[in-house]
């Protein structure tokens, strides 16, 4: 068998997440099928570095799979993008990887956006890809406050209730806000991140930006450590996975 | 009568284009409608500075109409942008402007960006808004080529057979290429563009780009003054209209 690592790029709107559940169709799912195909149909399992919720998006994502005939790398990526068709998931680079490497367990950074369009008039171009927010944003008053919340802290106040995470600290290596014209750009990076944190952080940083809270309120909903402290989770549409991060990049 | 400029924004992906034909949905029909769900079912005619084809995008499209109820510019925006739902048309802004003033004839610049997304894998996130090329092409080769083409000329070759303007002399004042890692990115401006003339032009570049054609080629393809001598027309996907200029911009 050779392990396999994939570099994906999907656009979440269609999917359920990264994930299969019950019903719906997950990112994993397309790609396992696509897989299988090569596996003369025998199910072929695939682990993600993140497990996108639904609508999340994903410039980067990196999955795993074995594959027990050999194939050239260039052949592998074409072969699952025909399989794959017409859904919005494309491979966008395979390289072999050792048998114990993990897009799991091997990463070691994980990079988020999150885009805000912040206009009166809704998004036609972006529509999907971004969180449409009417009100003037300060989008330097959301960079203090995010800068207030970089290091390592307890997050539970940032995290989902459905969070499967062990623990709830996690070290905040980056939350960088910066407006570009009519969009807020949101950039956070992290070893990893709990179930909607970044989500959860957009939503209360979005409440700062607003001027219905001080900047400093985010150190009190940080120390609270209570969900109900934080602003809303964020819509979906706006996040897109863009780096993950090993020690040794695969795909070099 | 009150004339109104209208900036706007589109997905041209579900419409034939932006000018009302006998069948099919054009972005033209979706304003004209919105517009005279206002004027109380009366007709009300709209005007746009670049008859985009169909699939081409919009960044800022310029239209203008006439209302006879007075209405504040920003009420006038969002009630557009309601009425025009759920198509992907936005108005962005609205502005007052005098009874001549028309969004087509009174335009002195129009701009495009057309972009080329280059890689091996098909595109999943910008599906719909890119031209999709497997090859590597040589963006430096493209952009000298492109600079060959710059000034007045006849530019025949680069003209759809359909083209209705009564003359092929046009003055291309820029054509600029640049790589921005997977993308090649093309931004031509000029007075006003013949049918097809961005996507004719990228079409062409293309080829020299790939090495399929010397840099100096593009030279005996403007001097032939025929269809025939220049490369195919690019597709409609990575097209965007993205200024319009006037003597007065009438937003600010």
């Amino acid at each position: 068998m050779q392990r396999w690592a994939l570099l994906l790029e999907y656009d979440g709107t269609p999917f359920i997440g990264w994930q299969r559940q019950k019903s719906g169709l997950a990112v994993q799912d397309v790609l396992e099928q696509a897989a299988s195909h090569l596996a003369r149909g025998i199910y072929v399992p695939c682990v993600a570095a993140g497990r996108t919720d639904a609508g999340v998006h994903a410039e980067s994502q990196i999955a795993h799979l074995d594959l027990a005939a050999d194939i050239h790398p260039g052949k592998l990526r074409d072969a699952l993008n025909f399989y794959m068709k017409p859904h919005p998931v494309a491979v966008r680079m395979a390289a072999r990887v050792a048998p114990d490497w993990s897009a799991r367990f091997s990463a070691i950074g994980r990079a988020y956006r999150y885009v805000i369009i912040d206009r009166p008039a809704r998004p036609a171009l972006l529509a999907g890809r971004v969180w449409h927010v009417h009100q003037r944003l300060d989008a330097q008053a959301m960079a203090t406050a995010a800068s207030l919340l970089l290091g390592h802290h307890d997050f539970t106040s940032f995290r989902a209730s459905a969070c499967q995470a062990r623990s709830p600290l996690r070290t905040l290596d980056a939350l960088d806000v910066r407006r570009d014209g009519e969009q807020i750009i949101i950039e956070a990076s992290a070893r990893s991140f709990l179930h909607h944190q970044v989500r959860n952080l957009v939503g209360t940083l979005k409440l700062v930006g607003e001027g219905r809270k001080p900047i400093e309120w985010v150190v009190e909903v940080l120390a609270a450590k209570d969900r109900r402290a934080a602003g809303p989770t964020a819509p979906p549409d706006g996040l897109f996975l863009v780096d993950v991060r090993y020690p040794v990049d695969p795909f070099t």
